[in-house]
């Protein structure tokens, strides 16, 4: 079986199509079936691809010269869907020409195209915000919905247990997610009423292949005992940017202290390869 | 005018009386004004002022057998209301023989006691637990409700940045601190209705000793820029214990990769010091 390949929208995010092809090139060297159709601006794609020829050889480009922008609303967005980027690998999905498409671009606009133009599967509502954090076990974490909608009822939460633990059993091969609700105590009676709810329909529920394992704190999302963390989207995204938020935060506290004092500039000198860690804290010490 | 007295449940938290009696001689040091009463075990609390004479000359014991757990439902200790210490505490300032009650133990029955006994303010519905926190700016951040109630309504929001104000003047001396509602973007269609309602409330008053400065991210909480950040009970918990745990999960990163090979083993040792500020992130370098 041949995969099926791999729309990328070239143009978005911060950093543009440098790193979006670098990124490609990446996946292309791990997996050397992968095919890509990158979009956007010939040009700078087909320079991009010099440096990267094992990728060249994957890839086809599809050319055009819109981009959605990173402040646009997403309503404007959806105007351009047939012209920009962004919008034309959400519909190379929609054709077949490819099987998934990637944009590291205005994610409100992403949302939008990829739920007007592809819609849900049968049985799921609405679409969800993932994100991979690192742990103190050998597992990642997935945590969703990290926004894609601010409120979300039992029947949500539900829906997107099961959306995690399909996304964590194909990256991690696990035939049994452990999937818990975020939830602000981990006794039956914490909590909202949607939330009790999810949680007496996914301890009921069989044949789902996950293992619901009840609720999580905040504080226990990154020790490696889970393996989803199911949330809705207003406390998905104030749980992600707390932990964002505080991990710069205690790298700009350690700076500040090793540079503050001759001996802490000593320690900070010799010991840099383990504080590079905390700018990339998806590399574990071993 | 001479200041009101502060009740203490010497009792209660992990730690118990020593450290409840350090605390009281720390704060005696500080104010010299400060009076206690100190509820619970006569002779522990006895033993307890040997070390602290300056403490024990401001100091009455108040004493009472019966502690509340720190598992206990609060509905449990609310029995326990005229008995225990932490009870007894909190009568202390219905009756007017203490003007605050403090107590480390359980903070559900804390609420719970305190509530019946004392109610609120005139204007004020509902409790709220405030916590205090490091910045990278010269300022603490005061961030409430942290749990007291699972949901908010825009008008306990707007009490919620009315008491936090309040706090924040009385901790900082600043005549206007400057308040922002936690949510998941900064601009005015962003959150929940409620939310919104609460930010167009806040807009429009005027007389409120506080600055309304908007919506904040939980990623920009710690920043220095804003010095009481308003949420309901439920998603002030869920940052607060992100925030909590991720401090907590960079700190085990760094140490695994401080001691994780001898070049880096010498960095850890040479600059303890700075290391010892992720401990106590309450302490700042300058």
């Amino acid at each position: 079986m041949s995969l099926p390949r791999i729309a990328i929208d070239a143009m978005g995010g911060d950093e543009g199509v440098r790193v979006m092809i670098s990124g490609a090139a990446e996946a292309r060297r791990r997996h050397d079936k992968f095919k890509f159709l990158l979009v956007g601006d010939e040009e700078r794609i087909k320079r991009g691809l010099d440096s990267h020829p094992n990728l060249r050889a994957a890839a086809e480009i599809l050319h055009c010269d819109d981009v959605v922008g990173g402040d646009e609303k997403p309503t404007q967005a959806l105007r351009r869907a047939k012209t920009t980027s962004m919008g034309l690998a959400i519909n190379a999905v929609k054709t077949g020409d490819a099987g998934a498409a990637l944009s590291a671009g205005n994610t409100g606009a992403l949302m939008a195209m990829a739920k007007l133009a592809l819609r849900t599967m049968p049985g799921i509502d609405r679409p969800a915000l993932a994100a991979l954090m690192p742990t103190l076990g050998d597992n990642d974490v997935i945590m969703l919905d990290l926004g894609a909608n601010t409120e979300a009822d039992a029947r949500n939460l539900v829906q997107y247990a099961i959306m995690g633990a399909a996304y964590s059993r194909i990256l991690t091969g696990l035939e049994q997610p452990r999937v818990r609700l975020l939830n602000i105590g981990t006794e039956e009676s914490k909590g909202t009423d949607r939330l009790r709810d999810a949680a007496a329909q996914l301890q009921a529920a069989t044949g789902l292949a996950l293992s619901f394992d009840g609720f999580v704190e905040s504080d226990k999302i990154n020790r490696g005992e889970v393996d989803v963390v199911v949330t809705d989207g207003f406390s998905g995204n104030i749980a992600l940017k707390a932990i964002e938020g505080t991990a710069r935060f205690v790298t700009d506290l350690l700076r500040r202290a090793f540079t503050s004092s001759i001996r802490s500039k000593v320690g900070f000198l010799v010991s840099r390869p383990a504080t590079e860690l905390l700018r990339h804290p998806g590399g574990k010490a071993d």
